[in-house]
């Protein structure tokens, strides 16, 4: 018996096609591709990295002459630009397919609908928003980077079941269990960088980096082979030249107050750290709003990993900036002396509180995965 | 079509009924009986209240002549001493029961068997632990009372996701929402005794009563006709006189220090509390232990609630004597510089962390609800 699969089921398909390019498409989007004839599957591809084809151009590709009459379901808008792989929405038309359902527009403001409109003209008939929400979540960060101008920022957090990330002297390794770790792993992969504050690098000299072997994925080594940019915030330029993260494949970026130009930025320098000079926010440290923009402008990032301690954490949610966290909670208390989760400094009263909206709670190993936002509602 | 049912099915039955009485039998335990002949219930009964039959005389009194050689599913070893009902061993004997399944033998080491063994002396069969570990949750408290000689306590704390209990100031109200609120009056509810610190009364004049509107159960009214015992903690023995809580209905027990003889004390025996003297602990403050014992052995107190800030509740951690915690979690922050959960001082170093077991999470309107338990083995 042959059940047909309903355009739902067909862009269901390449929703999952998308997301294997979780890992590996920075800093492009995660795209999935399928064409359908008669029913029938006669193509599909997803990208797969920077520099190589888009997903339609790999479908188009397994399809051949078949694709001609056929639905495509793509997952985002196909492009109008002459880009490194040449304009998607022309290739659809050059081979003939007679229908187009994307899930969501191009998330740019100055060239969403373009690749629509040349369908269109093309006599190509286009539908617009068929699991377009499953689109989103594919890709926060390209959205927010082309919508927003500033990358979409995940804090990771390991913490105590009350509520602490460490002892009083620091020590933290390690709260969450390994499967916990292993998916703090994940979400490093999946980010164009990884933001820290210096006060972390001091204390954990944390590598910041991906390491393959603990991803636990087949494709674990080609993953490793892009390591995020690894980002410090720190105003007085206080990182050690001998900060093992230095010395990782990849590059480090600190940002650092204007005028911070002594010996030791030229070691740190040196040393193969980039040192990024900007601005102080009201706080006398470095704006925090002024370097997102600067990474999502300069360096394209879309996805950021935030993982630091009290300090920076409150900082960045002070800030509103904080788009989605990942807490890692362990079955542990550490007790009211141990380090917070969250400086909140001036929140004194109920109704300053900052409501979160949870969206997910799982377990992980032994420890529980909280996914929440903050309310901006609220 | 009839589908003979299992005796774990039959079993099952009787602990749903045994948890009808789960508000209004103590200080007696929850038990339910189903009599089965031929596959068929010929009766059925739950303890509702102390002083009134025990299930098994109830479900007799239901089968009437049809218990004749009928199989009794009990969820406790049905007694052998002659209370205030007569013993239900003697009644099942004298009503023909063929075979008795019991779940759970009575925790009371020294009666402990008697009444199977009365049973057997009749020449009735006996089988014992069919759905145990089921029977024992439904009587934590007269289980702990009768075997070790203390309460089961429970912690119950509304806390923010960064663990948080209240603003720095003490402002509390309302961390958690209105369905969170009524769990916690059906915990209260279930309890033989609330315990709480003189500062948490100090701070929030709370009642620390069952408030039949609150607890939203049809039989509401007839629960809150019996006020679990208010027991607080008080060393200096500083709780006002005109505490919100003396003017309750029930009995509100003031633990402090002996010696704490002046004229405060007459007031408040005046005001209608019951002053108790205990000795101190290593800490100088109420010997916790000591007011748990006193708790069971005087007061037949089964289940202690622990509802209280953070420093009753971590030296009630410390000394080993929460059994379970129901952790009501908002989705909010309150930052670093609110109330913690727990103070546990002298936790240091990771190796002290106090490791937890989680037994379930699960939502409570949009607040959380997480129920776990400190690791002995740990």
């Amino acid at each position: 018996m042959t059940v047909r699969r309903t355009p739902e089921a067909w862009m269901a398909r390449a929703l999952v096609l998308a997301r294997r390019g979780l890992y590996t498409t920075d800093p492009n989007p995660r795209v999935g591709c399928v064409l359908v004839k008669d029913g029938q599957r006669v193509g599909e591809g997803w990208h797969v990295r920077a520099g190589e084809p888009h997903a339609e151009i790999h479908a188009l590709h397994a399809a051949g002459e078949a694709a001609r009459g056929a639905t495509a379901y793509v997952t985002l808008e196909p492009c109008s630009h002459q880009g490194r792989t040449g304009p998607c929405a022309a290739a659809l038309v050059a081979a003939g397919v007679a229908r187009v359902i994307v899930a969501m527009r191009d998330p740019n403001p100055l060239v969403a609908g373009r690749g629509i409109a040349r369908l269109r003209e093309a006599g190509i008939e286009v539908e617009v928003g068929l699991l377009e929400a499953q689109a989103r979540a594919l890709n926060p960060g390209f959205i927010a980077r082309m919508a927003r101008g500033r990358p979409f920022v995940r804090l990771k957090m390991a913490m105590s079941l009350d509520g602490r990330t460490a002892m009083r002297s620091g020590e933290s390794q390690w709260i969450t269990g390994p499967r916990a770790r292993r998916e703090v792993q994940r979400l490093r992969a999946r980010s164009s960088a990884v933001l820290t504050g210096v006060e972390s690098v001091i204390f954990d000299n944390s590598r910041l980096t991906v390491r393959a072997d603990q991803l636990e994925l087949p494709e674990g080594a080609a993953i490793a082979a892009r390591q995020p940019l690894r980002v410090v915030v720190d105003s007085r330029l206080r990182l050690p030249e001998a900060a093992a993260c230095l010395r990782e494949p990849g590059r480090t970026l600190v940002a650092t107050l204007e005028g911070q130009d002594g010996e030791h930025r030229a070691r740190l320098e040196a040393a193969g750290a980039e040192v990024l000079a900007l601005p102080a926010a009201v706080d006398g440290r470095v704006d925090l709003a002024a370097l997102l923009r600067h990474l999502a402008e300069r360096e394209a990032v879309n996805e950021v990993l935030l993982e630091t301690g009290a300090t920076l954490a409150g900082a960045m949610l002070d800030a509103d900036l904080v788009d989605e966290m990942q807490l890692f909670v362990a079955p542990t208390l550490l007790g009211g002396e141990a380090r917070p989760l969250f400086a909140l400094p001036g929140l004194e009263r109920m109704e300053q509180q900052r409501p979160l909206e949870i969206l997910d709670i799982r377990a992980v190993g032994r420890d529980w995965r909280i996914t929440a936002r903050p309310r901006r509602d609220a």
